[in-house]
This record gives C-alpha cells, sequence and structure tokens, in this order.
C-alpha cells in the first residue's frame, strides 16, 4: 500500500477500505509511517470525515493494537460507564460501588484530568495509598473479590490510541467525532465489558458545546458499541454548570462520600442514579433504567453501596481512614470566600472558566506533565436559576498558591451572567438514547 | 504564537495574518516547528484554501527565507522564463541563447526533472562537463559575459521552499495552487528579475489537466508577480502531446540545436517563438510580442542565437564539440521502432504515460535519488490529427536497459487513441495573459 496514495484518498473525499485505514493504524503505530504523514491523514480526515465503514476499521485497527483483556473467568454481566468529561464530574465514583452492590461487575479503565475536565485517577489518587497502575492479574482479583475496580489504562491497551492522541493533541486535530469515537471505544472494548452507558456531556462545561454535536458523538459511539456486539444505554447531561458542588481531586471524593452516606445533592444524585440505574438494568439486575433507579437509592440508603467502595479503596491499597473521617485530611494553605457583587437570578456560567479556575487553583494540569494538588479546589455553590443578592456566598476556594487568588476570583466572578427576571433551572438529563 | 491556534484557524477556514503565516514558514525553516504541525497546516490549507493576502504572505516568507540575488551591478533588464514542465518541453534551451541575443539579461535558475517531466538542468548536464551548480560569483560573471546563465537553486535560495516542497511531496499537497504559486515565485524573485514570462501547460502530460486549473495558476502566479512590482506574461499552452518529437536528456538539447540552427519543428517554434518574444518585448528590445517574434526567427537565422548558445555551454564548463558534432554523441545500447497497430487518425495521447515511458527507458527519476540516463529517450513522430496507417514509425526508443523495452512498447502504444474520422489539430497556445 502507499500511504501518499491513501492520504490523497481521503483528501479528495474518497473513502478508504477497511484494510487502507488499518494499514494507517497499525503502521503508524509500528513506526513505519511518520508524524508528519499521519497528520496530514489526521486534518483530512478531520476536514472530509469518516463514513460508518471507515469509523469501524479505525475503532478495530485501535483495538486490536494491544490487548483485549478476557474476563470470561468472571462471572456476571460486566458493565462501564463512560464520560465525555465535565467539570465536578465525579460520577464513577459513586456509581461504580452502587452498581457493584447491585451485583453487576463494573471493570473501569479511566483517565487522567486534562485542561478543564478533571479524571478519576486523579480524584481516586487523591485518597491516600490508593493505587490506579494496577496489573492485569489484580485488575481481576479485585473484580472478582468486590465487584468493582478503577484503573488507569496500561501500555498494552489500545497502544494506538495513545500515540494517534498526543498527534492529536498538537495538530488541532482532537474535536473530530470519528477520532473520538474510535479513541474511546478501542480502550473501553478493550476492558473485556458485556456493555456500556455513555454520559455525554452538552454545554459550556463540555468537550461538546452544542447539543446537535453531542448527539452526534453519542450516536457515533452507540454506533461502534453495536459493531462490536455491545449493548450501550447514551445518556445526554447538561454541563453548562459544574455538577454538584465540589471542584478539585479530594474535594470530589469528599462530595462522592457525602453522597454515597445519604446526603442529597439534587443534581449530582440525579444523573448518578440514572447512569447506576442504567448499568444495573443492562448488567441484568433489573427490569428498567427506573427499577434500576430505585435499587441504587435503596443501596445508598442501606449503606451496602458505602460500604463496597470503602472495600474497592482497600483492595486498591487505599487508606480508609479519611473516607470515614474527612475532616482529618490535610488542608490547603490558603481558602477563600467569593461573593456576589450583583442582585439577580444566576442567568449563565461560563463552565469551562470555573474548570480553568479549578486548575490554577492546582487541581488541574494543562500539560500531562503537570503535578496535582489534590487538595485544591473550588466548592461552588448557586445553580442557574437561583436568585442571589450582593454579598451572597458565590464560592470556596482551597489553594496553596497565594499568588494565583486574585485571578482565580476575577476568574469565576466574570463567568457568571445576571438577569434581574425570573431564569428557569437548567433541564439535567437531555436525552436518553437507547 | 501558538502554532496549534493557528492551525486551528486555517481549519476552521478563518484567515490568517501576514504575521501568522510568517511565524508558520520561518519557524517551521529553523526546525523549531516540527513536520507533523506543519504538515497539519499543509492539508488543512490545502482543503480550506488561503487568500490573496496569506498567499503573498507565503510567498514573501518563503522568499525572505534565503538570499535575494541583487544583479543591478548588470546593465540592461532581466528577464526570465518559466514553465511548469511537461514532457519535451525544452524551450528554456533555445529562448535563453534568443533573448540574449536580442540584449536582453537573462538569469535562469533551474529544476531537475521528476516523475513524467524533464528538468532543464538534468538536460544541460547531459552536455559532457556542463556545471549547473555555480557559485553567485560565477552566476553573474557568465550573464555579464553572454546575458544569460543557467543554473541550479542554491542552497541560500528560497531555503524554506525545499523544505516545504518535501514535505508537500509525501503528504499529498503538492497539488495546491497556493503552494505551487508560492514555490515557483519565490525561486523566481529571488534571482533578481525584472520581468517573467510564464508557459504555464495544461493537458495530459500537465501538472494541471484542465484549462480552468492551468489558468487559476496563472492569474495566482501573475498576481504574485505583480504584489513585487515584476512584469509578467503568462502563456497557456498545449501540453496533450509531446512539445517537439525528442524527449530524454540529450535528445532535447539535441533537437533545440538544430532548432537553434534553423531547423522547422513547428509546435516547438512556435511555443518558443512566442515565450521569446514575449521576453524581448518584456525585455525593452521589442516593442510588441510580435516583433519579439520577428526577432527571434531573425536571430535564429543568422546564426547568433546558436552561437549564444554555444558560448554559454562553454562558459559554463560544457564540451562544445558535442554541439556542433552531435552525431558523435554516445549512442545507447538499445533502439527499437515502434509502429502503429491501428490504422486511423491519431485522435488522443496520454502524455503522461508517454513520459513516463521515458522515464522508464533512464531519461527520468521517480525519487530525487535515482540517477539518469543521459542518452536514453524517445523520438516520437506523430502530432494529434495525422492520418496513420498500421505500421507506420510511430517512435523510436532509446536505453541501456534490455528488460524495459517491452513495457515501453506496450505503454506507448497504449498511450494512443485513434478515430476513423478526421480529427483536429490542438490549439497551441491557448490564451496570453497580460
Amino acid at each position: 500500500m502507499n500511504t501518499i496514495e491513501i492520504i490523497r484518498k481521503k483528501r479528495d473525499k474518497k473513502s478508504l477500505t477497511p484494510d487502507e485505514v488499518e494499514y494507517l493504524v497499525q503502521c503508524f503505530t509500528k513506526g513505519t509511517i511518520p508524524d508528519y504523514q499521519f497528520s496530514a491523514f489526521l486534518m483530512a480526515a478531520y476536514l472530509n470525515g469518516l463514513n460508518s465503514d471507515e469509523k469501524a476499521a479505525l475503532t478495530r485497527s485501535m483495538l486490536f493494537s494491544g490487548e483485549i483483556v478476557d474476563l470470561s473467568e468472571i462471572e456476571g454481566i460486566k458493565i462501564d460507564k463512560h464520560s465525555t468529561g465535565g467539570v465536578g464530574d465525579k460520577t464513577s465514583l459513586i456509581l461504580a460501588p452502587i452498581a457493584a452492590a447491585a451485583g453487576v461487575k463494573v471493570p473501569m479503565i479511566s483517565g487522567r484530568g486534562l485542561g478543564h475536565t478533571g479524571g478519576t485517577l486523579d480524584k481516586l489518587e487523591s485518597i491516600t495509598g490508593f493505587k490506579t497502575d494496577l496489573n492485569l492479574r489484580r485488575y481481576k482479583s479485585v473484580i472478582k473479590k468486590c465487584g468493582a475496580v478503577l484503573i488507569g489504562q496500561t501500555k498494552n491497551i489500545a497502544p494506538a490510541d495513545r500515540l494517534i492522541y498526543s498527534l492529536r493533541d498538537v495538530t488541532a486535530t482532537v474535536e473530530s467525532i470519528p477520532f473520538i469515537t474510535a479513541s474511546i471505544m478501542s480502550k473501553k472494548l478493550a476492558e473485556g465489558i458485556d456493555g456500556l452507558v455513555l454520559d455525554v456531556k452538552t454545554g459550556s462545561g463540555a468537550f461538546m458545546k452544542e447539543l446537535k454535536d453531542s448527539r452526534e458523538l453519542a450516536k457515533s459511539l452507540m454506533k461502534a458499541a453495536h459493531a462490536f456486539d455491545k449493548n450501550v444505554i447514551a445518556f445526554i447531561t447538561d454541563m453548562n454548570q459544574p455538577l454538584g458542588n465540589y471542584i478539585g481531586n479530594w474535594l470530589e471524593v469528599y462530595e462522592s462520600i457525602k453522597v454515597l452516606q445519604g446526603k442529597e445533592v439534587e443534581d449530582l444524585n440525579e444523573v448518578t442514579f440514572n447512569l447506576s440505574g442504567a448499568m444495573i438494568y443492562l448488567g441484568g439486575k433489573a427490569g428498567s433504567i427506573d427499577e434500576g433507579i430505585n435499587i441504587s437509592k435503596e443501596l445508598v440508603q442501606n449503606g451496602k453501596a458505602f460500604n463496597k467502595f470503602v472495600q474497592m479503596v482497600k483492595l486498591q491499597g487505599g487508606d480508609i481512614n479519611h473516607l470515614r473521617h474527612p475532616e482529618k485530611y490535610p488542608k490547603s494553605k490558603y481558602s477563600e470566600n467569593i461573593y456576589a457583587d450583583n442582585n439577580g437570578y444566576l442567568k449563565t456560567i461560563d463552565n469551562y472558566e470555573i474548570g480553568m479556575a479549578a486548575l490554577e487553583l492546582g487541581a488541574g494540569r494543562l500539560t500531562k506533565e503537570d503535578k496535582i494538588d489534590p487538595k485544591a479546589g473550588i466548592i461552588f455553590h448557586p445553580k442557574i436559576g437561583d436568585k442571589l443578592i450582593k454579598g451572597s456566598l458565590i464560592a470556596e476556594i482551597f489553594t496553596d498558591k497565594k499568588k494565583v487568588i486574585e485571578d482565580v476570583k476575577n476568574k469565576i466572578n466574570s463567568a457568571l451572567t445576571f438577569s434581574q427576571t425570573k431564569v428557569q433551572k437548567m433541564k439535567l438529563i437531555k436525552e436518553i438514547l437507547k
């Protein structure tokens, strides 16, 4: 095959054969197609798109670039959840123990935070001792023992995805639905799952700002899952404001503990229980999503979900003292309150800026090499539609970096707009696609 | 400036500022922007285009990536000609001495052949001893002495172009009018010329197969020349069949000698005299192109053009014995005749295939590293519209490689189509743009 000819075909809006797609991915992964040719292909594919067959071939070749975990020795139906990421999105920490407590097996391979969004691995690693780099033997053993496990991508899983993502990241070709689809699905399909619940975020704090783009991505992901005979349910949920109130790694673990212990956090609970409900339904432990939601609430009420979380943290080496006594967790050097400088109904939040403010405080990273401060972050109080008066508490910020405080205060205040007339609350679950 | 943001802008069909274009070209040339980012930009620019300002900035920054020759010490108006390349296109060898004999200064920096087209440098180097790698001092001295010089691109001229072209070549982004324009003009403007005659080829043996694309390229080149206050005349000429009858390096020198000595080769003479006529006109030695054509013919008739050619070859180190006694030039090991296997009027020639046949015989190169056999090539006899009978001589082929002969015979025969009804002759000069 001739690499230049394949690039030319895509440049000229022609369809590639599955073999041609596979050739590009395989040779790029092996290093026999250089970066500069693959990046020209990436841009051509970004601008001219990939059809269903090309997308399926892309996902397949990225999936088969690495190991596919065989979980057949573990009894039960294995269901994972994937979120496209957002601000304050901590649902994995809550729903994994809920679904496991319901008898579903949850083999979850997660990612790290980058830019304005957090990552499940960083959140879990804020628990002292928690190990996310388990090998496959330990991974299977934790699922066997407690039904859920949360680890990071191993080197053997979809290595093509890591290489391709690194190149997309520096060539302005990240926001491509075919490549996002293949990237997500090649990793998820490698986990050995039977089914998948998707949480595709939409709004100012999401990767996809527009509902129609989020819907397109959801459909693309579902199609890829179906091509591999996996059951899948996709939720499109609002990300125009933080989910729950806590943003930052340990802060999100803290809020998750509280929810697992029965605290009502309206929006966070609604999204989490829908997702866990769908997982329990796909896992064969409920006859509908609604029944799965009821089971989820029960498992929180009776303490089984929290116990499952403690068990999982313990099995992955985490110090469970902080789970039981979170008030003993180390504190940031500085904390400050931010107050409203306006009267009115909270109309919009630039949620991307809230995520970037948390990053600036130390909770996130701009490049993969940046270190995270697990204590840093924001407790963000109001929700869109809330009536605020000048001086209302908007946010508490936590950081070890004194010099960023003024900038973060401005960033948070500037991210808000107010209306003098009543503002409707946001609909949280926009769509459910089955 | 942020490279990724600039790529993103072009990806999203936004216009770049001149500074942004310059930043990309400069940093890529310095090596601080890696290949893989520049190739993503190339593909985005290929697919989304560049506007006039972006094109001008591209040409300017490629031009200023290197040295601009100062020919102000040389008296007279300096005029060059550039052809987009074709099969049997040897006009430079004939028109440079003609224009110089007319008193125009011709500082010509040429290229090598690649793929199905030949290159002026390779043709000249078929003359034993001819040196095309003169330094700038020698370059100026040859112009001063004889009025014309023909050399290759030096390292100091438009180094950005060399680097960008190499990358375009392997990323399927060659056929981009903005980049072709910038590539040609950055080199031509660096020569220190006052004006330029363009020969934009169109048809099956040209880079641009369609007249409208050739016209677009011609206009783009003229616009770039005008932006730098250069006088320019563009001819769009037919390349649906070889120009003249000889294809191959020494073979083309041979045909050029014959034309310079007064031989009539209808199509070759028509194109060459038009181009030299325009050069003489732009060089202020004629009041019109037509007057320039008449002067050209006269300079051939009275032997001054051929003498100028001999003088130039001598000044550039070439052995002039072969010019005076071309029959003494070494012969290929094998030569064969190809005869028509059809009766009828010659309707079309796939001229690209004729070029590729010459390459296969040894006259061209597929990659820059391939060696050229100066003796190899084709004498191709018929022209479109000619009536042929089965057994008419179509071509004579010359090569040292016995094993390619059968394939070349088939290639040449397959490149022809015949008609039983009369076929119109090709119009040679399609358009003149001033």
